[in-house]
C-alpha cells in the first residue's frame, strides 16, 4: 500500500492490450486511443480529449495552453503542481505559482478570490486556478461540490481559467456518488489518471474544448509526448473503465477499514477523516520516526510510505485486498507495540 | 512622499552628469561607469560590479546567473521578486518562487531551513535564498545583522546561493551604522538602487565575484540592458555617493518625526515601528478606505500612497524636508478629523 | 510505404508485451525497462540509458541537459530538430539553432567548424553539434564514418557536445555493417527509435554517461515523460532487438528494389542514390504535383508521401514485403503513364 | 570610425540633458520621455512609442509581444537578431529563428514567401518577418522601398507580423529622401536607435499600435528596462532630432568620400557599393589579415574594425569630419603600401 501508482496490469487488462487494434495516434488513426479519448471526454462532460503518457504532462500542457510567460496560477500549497512536478510550470511555461495554505488541500472561494492580484504592469498576471480532487498529499480529501463550483466561479468572474487535476477524481466519484461530469462542469480543463487506482501501466487523459485540445496536441508533440501506436496503452484504459471502476469503491472501503484499525492503535494519530483511498497518520505518539516505523513494517512485509518526519501515508488500490488490510493492521499494531516498549526494528528482540 | 522612486536629480547632480567623461560601457571604456562600479563594489565588499538600468534587472540577472530552469528560490512573501517584478523569475529564468510568510518581511533562519526541499527528481531544486534589506512592502524593516548572517549560512550549508536585494540597503546603514559591506559579507550577489533615496534619475549597481559579473554582463546584454555612454547616468551615481548619503539619515529622521505625528492622530494605527524611511499605517479606524484618505490628502497637496484596502504607505526622501513633514502631519490630521466627523473629500463641507 | 512510423506490432511482439514483467520505472524497478536500457546502452557503447515515449523527447532532453538558455546548436538544415520538433529547442530549452545547408543531410567538418562562432558576449554561445544518421528528410543518407568522427572532433576541439539523432541508426548499421557503437563512439549522447523500422508501438532509448542520464531523467520527469509500468512497452523493444533487426537489412534491400523500379519510370527522377530504407524522388517530369501523384497512387492502394511541391518520399519497413514493392512499382508506373498522357486521378479515364 | 555606437554627446546635447524637465517614466509623468515618444511615433507614422535603454531591447520586446514560445521568425542571416543579440529571441522569447541567405542583407519577397512553413503541428509556427534597414553587418545597404513593401505584404498575406529593425533607418532616409513613415508604413513594429548616428549616449525608441505599446511596456518592465527619470536621456534624443539629423547626410557623404579614397588603394576591394554610413571592404589583396591591417592603422591613429578574417568595416558618424576622412584614406594607403611591400606594423621598418 505504498502508492496506487504501483498497481500492476491484471491478466484481463494485459489480454485487452495484446488484442488492441492500433494505428498511428499522431495521424488520428489509432482506434483504441480515439475510443478512449471519446469515452473520457464523455465521462467528464467535455468536448474532446487527448491521451498523455503521464498526469504530469496533463497538468503541464493545461498550463502551457492556458497561460503565457509571466502569468501566475493559483494552487493549493500541497498540490502536485507546486511540489512534485519539478517546477515544470516555471521551467517550461514560464509561469509563477501562488500557493494557498490549506489544512487538507481544499481551499475556499474566499481564499482564491483574495489571491487574485489586481491588474498591474508590475505584477504577475493571474491566469488560472487549479484544484486537485482528490488531494494527493493532503490525505485524499474530497472537494465538496459546492466549493468546487464556488472556486470555479471565482475564476470565471475574474477572467481566469479553471483547471482540475483529477488524477484520482474517480475515487471521489466512488465515495460520493457525484458524477465526474458534475465535478468538472464549467472547468476549462480536467484530466484523470489511468495508472493509479485504475491499474493501467501508463497514461492519463486530458480533456477540454475542441480548440483547447488542438493546442494541447501541439504542446504534447513539442514536449515529446506524441507516441505512435498508443492503442496498446489506451486499450488498458478502456479495459479499466469497464472493469476497474467498481474497484475504486472497494479501495475506499478498504481504506476506511484500515483507518478504523490503525486509529485503534495507541500512539497512532489521524489529523483528519479518511475520505477516499489515501490515509495520512502520524507516529510521533510512538516516539518513532516515520522512516523507522515504515522500515519496521516493511521487514514484516507491509509497505507504508514515510512522507514527513513523523508522517506516514498509505494508499489502497486493486492489488490490496481485505486480507491485506487485516495483515497491515496487525503488523502496524505489532510494530507500534514494539516502539511503545522502547524499540523496534529487525535487530531488536521485539522484531 | 508617495515614493522615493519619485526623487529628482538635484542641480549639483545634473551638473555632474553634464560634465561626465564618457566612453562606451560595452567596451569597458566609460570612465564614469567604471568608477561607479568600482566604488559600489568596494562599498559592498565585493570583487566586481555592473551598472544596470534598474533594480528589477539586478534581481533578474542575479537569478539568471545563479540558477537554471526548474530551480526554486526562497523569498519573503512581500518581496519585490514575488510581487512586483512581473513574474520575471519564472517568465525569463524559468525558476519557481517559494514565498515565506512573515510579519515584517524578515524571515528566520529556521523558516529558510524548513523551506529548502530535500533533493528529489520530482521536486523543484532549491538554488538561492534572497533577502530584501530594507523591506519595501513591509514598512522598511531592517534585517537584524544576526538574522542576515544566519540565513546566509543556511544557504551555504545547503549549497544554495545567497542574494541581497539592497535597493534601500543604505537606508539600513544610515539607521544602524552597520556598514554595507558588513551586511553583504558572504553573500554571492547584492545590489543597491541609485534612483530611490540616493536621488539619481536612473540606475542600480549589481555586485558579486568577478566570474559572476562576467555572466551578469552576458545577461545584461541579452536582456537589452547594455547601454553605450552610460557615464552620463553613472556620474549621477558618483555624485549621490558623495553628496546624498548623509541625506538618508535625514530621511530616516524625517520618517520618525512623521511616524510620531501620525501616531498621535486618533484612528490612525501603526502595526509596527518605523525603522527607516518607509511608514505603513492603516486608516480603518477612521472608517475610511485608503483610497479615500489618500485622495483627500492629495487635494490638500500631500501625496500618500494607498497600498491596500485600508493601508497607506509614506516614504521620505531628499525632496521631502522638515516643513513638508509638518505639513503632512497637519493635513493628515485635518483629513482624519473630517473622516471621524463622518465624511471627507472635496465635495463635502469638511474639505 | 507512407512512413516506417506506421509499422505495427507483430503477433510475437504483442505476446512479449502481454507477458512482460513490470514494476514502476520511476522507482527503477521495472525489469523490462531496465533490461532494455542496459541493452541499448551496450549496443551504442554508452554508460547508461533512459527509455522515452518518443524520439522527439530524446532530442529535446539531450539539448536540455547539455545546453543552457542563450546557447546555440549546430544542425543540418533538413534535420528533425530544425524542422519537425515544433521549435522545442527554442521554446523549451531556450537555445538557438544554426542550420547548415547540405545536399543530403550530411555536413562536413569544415562546415561545422566554420559555423562555430568565436566567443563574444553578444553572440549566441555554441554548445552542441547534432548529426542525424541516417537522415530522415534527405532520403535516408548514411553518414560516412570518417565524417561522423571528424565532426565529433570539431565539437570536442571547441568544447561543444556532440549528439547523434540515431532514430534510424540501425538502418545505417544494416547497410554498412559498421556497428552502432562504432558510429556513436565519442558522442556525448545518442539515441535510437523503437517505433520506426523496429516496429514497436511506442518509444525510443536515449544514451549517455551516467551523469547525463541522471539529469536526463530529471527532464524526462519535468516534461511529463516519466511513466509507470513502462515494461509493457520496453518488452516490445527487447523483442524487436531480438527479432526485427535482421528485417532492417530486408527493408534496405526492398528500398533498393523499389529504387530500381521507380527509376525506370519515365519522368520520375532521383537526385541521389537510395542508401537505406528511405527514397526521395520527384514527379516534376510528369507535370504532376506530388499531391496529385500521391493521391492517384493511393486510389490504387499504394501510399506514398508528398513532402514538397513535386517531391515524394517512400519508406520501407517490416509491414512492406517484396510483393508490396512490386505492386508499388506497378502502380507508380500506371499513374506516371496517365500523367504523361496529360491527366490522372480517379475522375479521368486513366484511373 | 570604429562604430557609430562610439559617438559621444555634444556640448549642446549635454546642456539639453542638464535642463531636462523630468518625472517618473513608469507613472507616465516624465515630460521629456513622453515628448520623445510622441515625436518618434509621429516620425515613423505609428500610433505610440516606448523609450528603451537599447536597440537590443527594442528587437527583443517586439518579438516577445508578437510571438509565443515555439514560434519562428524569419530574418536575414547577417541580422542583429540572428548574430549579435546573444540568442535572446530563443533564450527569452522561446522562438526559433530562420536565417535567409543574402548578398547584402536584403532578401526578396520570394525568399520570405518560400521560408514560411505550411501549418503543421510538428513545425515551428511562422509568426514574424523582420527586416533591418539599413543593414548593419552587410555594409549599410538600404532596402529598396518596393522590396520593403513586398516583404511586408508577404507577412500580411500569411498572417505574420512585420517588424523593422530601424537602428539606422534615418541613415536610409538621409540617403534616399524617402520618409521614415514611408519606409515603416504598414509595419506592426519599428524602432530607431538614438545612440548610433544620432549621437545620444543611451536609448532607442520602439513604435507600434497603442495596444502593442501597452504590452511592450509590460515586457520592458519585466526585463528590467523600466527606468525612472529617463527624461535626462530622452532630452538628448529630442536634441538629436532637432540638431543631428542633418548630420546623417554628412555622414553618408563622408562615407562616400572614404569609399572613393579606399577603392583607389591597390589591394583594397569592395564587394558592393557603399550606400549609407557603413563601409565594408577586404584586405585579402594585401596579403594582410583584417586584424593586422586594423592594428597597423590604429598605431597611426585611425580605428577601423575587423569583422572577419580579411574583412574590415568602417562607420562614419558625427565625431568624424572631412579631415578625419582624408587622414583615414592616407593612413590606409600607407599601411596598404607597407603590406604590399611584404610587411607592416609598428615593429617593421615600414611602420
Amino acid at each position: 500500500m505504498f502508492s496506487d501508482t504501483q498497481s500492476r496490469p491484471s491478466a484481463g487488462m494485459r489480454d485487452a492490450m495484446a488484442r488492441a487494434e492500433v494505428g498511428d495516434e499522431q495521424a488520428g488513426s489509432d482506434p483504441a486511443t480515439n475510443a478512449l479519448c471519446a469515452r473520457v471526454a464523455d465521462l467528464l462532460g467535455m468536448e474532446d480529449a487527448v491521451f498523455m503518457p503521464s498526469g504530469t504532462m496533463c497538468n503541464l500542457v493545461a498550463i502551457l495552453v492556458q497561460t503565457r510567460p509571466g502569468d501566475e496560477i493559483v494552487v493549493d500549497g500541497t498540490s502536485h503542481i507546486f511540489n512534485t512536478e519539478a517546477a515544470g510550470a516555471a521551467a517550461i511555461a514560464g509561469v509563477a505559482t501562488l500557493p494557498l495554505a490549506t489544512r487538507d488541500g481544499v481551499f475556499s472561494a474566499a481564499q482564491a478570490e483574495a489571491a487574485i492580484r489586481p491588474a498591474a504592469r508590475t505584477a504577475p498576471r493571474p491566469a488560472l486556478i487549479s484544484i486537485e480532487n482528490t488531494t494527493a498529499f493532503s490525505g485524499g480529501s474530497i472537494w465538496p461540490l459546492g466549493t468546487v463550483r464556488e472556486v470555479r466561479d471565482v475564476a470565471r468572474r475574474h477572467g481566469l481559467k479553471a483547471h482540475m487535476d483529477g488524477a484520482r477524481l474517480l475515487n471521489a466519484v466512488a465515495a460520493t456518488g457525484i458524477s465526474a461530469a458534475n465535478y468538472a462542469a464549467g472547468f476549462d480543463s480536467a484530466w484523470i489518471d489511468l495508472s493509479k487506482g485504475l491499474g493501467c501501466p501508463v497514461g492519463a487523459v486530458l480533456c477540454g474544448t475542441r480548440a483547447f485540445i488542438v493546442e494541447a496536441w501541439r504542446w504534447k508533440y513539442r514536449l515529446g509526448g506524441a507516441m505512435r501506436q498508443s492503442g496498446v496503452l489506451a486499450a488498458a484504459g478502456l479495459y479499466a473503465l469497464d472493469h476497474h471502476v467498481a474497484q475504486l469503491k472497494v479501495d475506499n472501503d478498504n481504506a476506511a477499514a484500515l483507518d478504523r484499525g490503525l486509529r485503534a492503535i495507541e500512539g497512532v494519530k489521524f489529523e483528519a477523516a479518511t475520505q477516499s483511498n489515501i490515509l495520512r497518520f502520524t507516529v510521533e505518539g510512538l516516539n518513532a520516526t516515520a522512516a523507522a516505523f515504515v522500515e519496521a513494517c516493511e521487514r514484516r512485509g507491509v509497505r507504508f510510505r514515510a512522507t514527513g518526519a513523523h508522517e506516514v501515508r498509505a494508499t489502497t488500490h486493486l492489488d490490496v485486498d481485505a486480507a491485506g488490510i487485516t495483515r497491515a493492521i496487525d503488523v502496524a499494531g505489532e510494530v507500534a507495540a514494539a516502539f511503545r516498549r522502547g524499540g523496534a526494528g529487525g535487530s531488536s528482540p521485539a522484531a
